[in-house]
């Protein structure tokens, strides 16, 4: 945000209240920049992407908007330069492809004072962005285990996917496995699936073939409950465990609305997230509400009863 | 949110895309319960929860606001019931006047399936809220520190007016110590201004008659940087030193604007926080967009240029 576009927002603001038809003359540019659809995450963050954009283009005329995806950093780098030297952004809103790359060319458009906004992955030097929106990986992982400890008995035997190894897929195990302790679930074995539908196959099946006694999977990720389910199914033993994986996967959010016994609860991760990065981004200019700061997206159950609801049936994921 | 209303509201916010005229037929109510405007901070903070409710309401013809504004605890819950069997709010937005008395009545709330939003004060009872507002303690206490330590130079000597001894404060403190470690400043004393203007008075003209050379004064609060500025102005030394208050009273914010030598800056600790509860519960409403969660409103110091963002004439605050 320039500083002339603040003090025009803030006026705007406050306009708005006595006449909100005159007050749309101020305009605003707001960039987003986000990786391409090349995998199901990313795919239901640029569909949440393009429905908010729409939404607030009916809702607010005075608010225009440019997204650029990009397939790699540079494309991303290169995409946000051209936002700034040929569209006159007064705010961006960006998901880093990666956080290195992204950390100058990012702090260079703060630098001009125009308003940051930075989602899921962060830059690697703090303090840069206006405002931070991610995810819980804490709660997510928290959340799952609080299921398990829950629903499962004193003594029954579970097994774990972890993803890709990262300081994310850290948090995650930790806050599952805190979450359970106590509960006298035995945990038979955790290994990497690496958020990966093959690999998680091929971990599934090893688990299969080494415990004959399972009760349910924290499979931890949706695409990792895809491979778990089909590695399940071929040992034809469906019947035998529940799995529960993570962030809403329309395929598997359907499943659950339809009470399907293996698969009793998800635990949000959304890739809607975008969408609320991009809402607070707009609303921050259109009117005088405080919109700097950090906002910590919590993980929730989906239960058969409030699936409807995480349901999105036009979106790719 | 009752259950029905989640749907609608998912619903609602795919069906504005395609056509938002036809879409404004589901109706939702917000109730907003603030203590009463008894002091500055307070007065602030019900100009803006009017302001933003006026905008919503020019914004989103299908959102109705209910504004109950408290004396005590007793009659903020009295309020809340009423809000719950007389209107049918879909959501609460919550300011509690006091964290004990009001966590079983908005447990209730919550437990009939509305949504809640606990701005600034929570609740005793942790995760009862789908939404937290606040404002940064350690953040106000670490700005206001790292801009004494940028401007004073080795050497220099410094008092601090501390609130009403509670956690908060000893956040805020810590974090101003912190950030003031290593730079070669002095804190001549430290004493409990309690964030009232006579107590912080009285504090000042003690430390005024003790200390011969005070170079700057963080003084925490704009209430007591009144009493601190009119002890040192009775004892003719505003020429010696300059103080930062916080949190953005008007009169304040007016005299950094001009370019006062003796208010250089300010911090925030927005009364708007309250407009960023109600607008984000309003979003979660006519939209799909993800807004559970914790948001915490960064404090950003307030300088002569940009000053006039922070500016509201028509606040009582």
């Amino acid at each position: 945000m320039k500083r002339r576009s603040i003090i025009k927002g803030a006026a705007l603001g406050l306009a708005m209240i006595a006449s909100p038809v005159v007050a749309q003359d101020a305009n605003y540019t707001i960039g987003v920049a986000i990786p391409a659809a090349t995998h199901g995450f990313m795919g239901g963050l640029n569909y949440h992407a393009r429905a908010s954009i729409e939404r607030l283009e009916a809702t607010y005329p005075q608010l225009d908007f440019v997204l650029a995806t990009s397939g790699d950093a540079g494309k991303m780098v290169n995409d946000i330069e051209d936002m700034v030297a040929t569209r006159n952004i007064d705010a961006l809103v960006v998901l880093p492809f990666e956080s290195e790359p992204l950390t100058s060319p990012v702090q260079a458009v703060k630098e001009q004072g125009i308003w940051v906004t930075v989602v899921d992955r962060g830059l690697a030097v703090p303090g840069i962005e206006d405002l931070y929106v991610a995810g819980d990986n804490t709660g997510f992982g928290r959340t799952a285990g609080e299921y398990f400890a829950k629903t499962l008995k004193d003594g029954d035997n579970i097994v774990v996917l972890r993803g890709i190894p990262t300081t994310l897929d850290n948090e995650r195990v930790d806050a599952f496995s805190a979450a359970i302790e106590g509960s006298g679930i035995n945990v038979l074995d955790m290994q990497h699936g690496n958020w990966n539908r093959d690999d998680a196959f091929d971990v599934m099946q090893d688990f299969l073939s080494k415990f004959d006694d399972i009760d349910a999977v924290w499979a931890a990720d949706d695409d990792m409950a895809v491979g778990v389910l089909e590695a399940i199914s071929q040992a034809g033993r469906s019947e035998e465990m529940w799995v529960v994986g993570g962030a809403g996967m329309k395929e598997i959010i359907k499943r659950i609305m339809d009470g399907d016994p293996q698969l009793p609860v998800n635990v949000t991760y959304p890739p809607a997230q975008i969408a609320t990065a991009i809402e607070m981004t707009a609303l921050g200019l259109v009117s005088a509400t405080p919109v700097s700061g950090r906002f910590i997206i919590g993980s929730q159950v989906i239960t058969p009863e409030n699936a409807e609801k995480f349901y999105f049936p036009d979106s790719p994921f």
